[in-house]
């Protein structure tokens, strides 16, 4: 047995069952991390749907959001329910399988197999927890391409995502410029703004205010900061809806059948609705994979790294951008994505940009969304017809 | 000692110590809640700022929000800041206490001496903790009415309250409109929004979750669930400001003299300032009294109780009506505030209203906005004449 692999048996998810690949990078491939330390002798999941083609052109990297992972579009091994963009992504879909070679990494600090806190640190045969390094946006990116290397794919197709894994395109854009014919960022920004990192605190402060957290040891004492972790959920579940979405889909109705208990049971269907959130989240998610993947959210400030500039991040570029954004989205709203949009224009990029009218908030992106699939799906045969890829086979 | 006062040594704040004044109504002046329970033998405390004309015409109610109290205008006792509104209240302000008499009570359900989860059941000698009965904003509005009636007053000159405060204010209109001669609800809605039950419920499983809230028995074992208090009290203080005012006041500002830290101590000032509204909220507050006031907000829904028709609420009204909003404010809107002012246009009532312009969220009702103490002290300027009210004689 690996060292890796050693405690596995307390953990929730046993990594060695999962589907998907898993690729350890020996010490000879190390990975050096924006906050100085460097990772060696670690683990990299991710999985893939369809077959990439001869030359290797085909391939699409999607990038998962805060709390997603690589199971993209097949049955959840964990939830059992769909993946999380099954929507989108699968045969004869917006982002079809019988025509591209779709990657999805998780993310450096995630609880699914990659790295993380939850992971053993081989070097000393212990859970990482909070000795594991902050890791940076675009650290998660960094080794997206030794999978890429791994898979001998020198450029994407392209690189998409929402939220989160739309800030891992604009690093992908930004660092490795040459490795991407086309990029997706949906939903996102070129920095976390006050509030988005007040957001996230509250989620922080929620899980280090649970006894059960024991400082970050908590798989080593057997226990599991379930309880805040769950609120940590729930505060950040209402970020990503909307207030029309929250007032369509549940108004002030009432558990069915019920009436005000004038007591603290769950009353409002609201309520009913975020607890579920919260209960089935720490099923499948690690509290301390939240602490460190919500900090490189935190710490994501491209403009910053370009001298205030973010046009400087991409200048010269080739790639081909397609922005999108979603009216409803308070929690990376529309001038978010036009300022990236203007960036881009100030370097003479190639950039379409959308917004889309939807009232589903931030989730609009993981949901079905005609506009929007319709727009993705125009962006990517137009790029597809300019990379000389052909139609699938199938159509 | 009274049974109400035994256990008060073990409590934050020792109610007996307070400035202001607390009138207990005992077992011949029952009140009747929403819930059907009924309190009797229970106390209300509330200050008073300025003089009681010899009409007793000249009182203005003021309510105080969720995490308000009775202390609008001196060193608050506890905290030694400022009254939360002592901008607005005292001598040759616009609540002017040289001409009026002003009045706040603390609500019922509240932590600062008014009957509440922190106090005694006469009838048990037992603290109340959650056998206290669930309280309605109605409920606060009747304890007050108590209150008056033990004051002597017949009519309130006006009465004027922000946010929960607002909500109290409506009540008031609606259920005893001949003892109002006008009503300012500001920052406030007729009902709470799945968002704003969403954001509450938060609150409340945060502090559940804190192991020492002991189901409510945390004064009875020397317990208090400040952990999971501060969390609710940061996840709901980012609803209070705004994206802009967050953005102009903090932006990506790291702790002076600090570069990042690659860990997970306070980097932004945003963290540390949520941090620092977290750990200053638990010291005056009690949980309990959290619970129940996000309860009563919650609960409120003046619509449904008049047929889905707010208008019937305020049907032959005398009541002069300002309503302000701020448009910034994404807690309360100004489309909640324009729905009151519609329904109180359908039944032609004598309503003016103005939304300010303002970057300050929701908290701008207790912020230095210069329009909208004109607006208030115009209102009031003409209500008072109308009323016959001379001007105060330091004028």
């Amino acid at each position: 047995m690996r060292a890796h692999e050693r405690l596995h048996s307390n953990l929730p998810v046993d990594r060695r069952n999962l589907p998907g690949h898993r690729v350890f990078f020996g010490r000879d491939t190390p990975l050096q991390l924006d906050c100085g330390a460097v990772l060696a002798d670690f683990p990299v999941a991710y999985q893939t749907y369809g077959t990439l083609n001869k030359n290797r052109t085909n391939a699409i990297l999607v990038c998962h959001a805060l709390t997603g992972d690589q199971f993209v579009a097949e049955r959840h091994p964990v939830t059992g329910k769909d993946g999380w963009w099954s929507l989108m992504v699968g045969p004869g879909k917006t982002i079809d399988t019988n025509r591209f070679f779709v990657i999805c990494v998780n993310v450096l600090g995630g609880c699914m197999g990659s790295i993380g806190p939850a992971e053993v640190n081989p070097a000393t045969g212990e859970l990482w927890g909070l000795r594991f390094p902050i890791i940076t946006i675009a650290d998660m990116v960094r080794a997206q391409t030794m999978v890429l290397d791994h898979l001998g794919i020198e450029q994407l197709f392209a690189v998409i995502g929402g939220s989160m894994g739309g800030m891992q395109v604009l690093e992908w854009a930004a660092l490795f410029p040459e490795r991407v014919f086309a990029a997706v960022p949906i939903a996102t920004a070129s920095h976390h703004t006050a509030q988005n990192i007040a957001f996230h605190e509250v989620g922080r402060q929620a899980i280090m205010a649970d006894p059960d957290w024991c400082d970050g040891e908590y798989w080593r004492v057997g226990k599991r900061p379930h309880r805040g972790l769950a609120v940590a959920r729930m505060a950040a579940h209402i970020t990503y809806l909307s207030e029309s979405k929250l007032t369509k889909k549940f108004g002030r109705r009432l558990q069915t059948g019920k009436a005000l208990s004038y007591g603290f049971n769950v009353d409002f269907q609201v309520e009913s609705y975020l607890r579920h959130q919260g209960i089935t989240f720490v099923e499948r998610f690690d509290a301390n994979s939240y602490l460190y993947i919500t900090r490189a959210m935190d710490y994501f400030d491209m403009p910053a790294r370009y001298g205030g500039q973010l046009a400087n991040a991409f200048r010269d570029t080739k790639v081909r951008f397609c922005l999108i954004s979603f009216t409803s989205d308070w929690l990376y709203p529309t001038p978010e994505s036009r300022r990236i949009v203007h960036a881009l224009n100030a370097v003479a990029a190639n950039v379409s940009f959308a917004e889309i009218v939807s009232n589903a908030g931030h989730d609009a992106f993981l949901l079905d969304e005609p506009d929007f699939r319709r727009v993705l799906g125009g962006f990517l045969a137009g790029a597809a017809q300019h990379r000389g890829l052909a139609a699938a086979n199938s159509r």
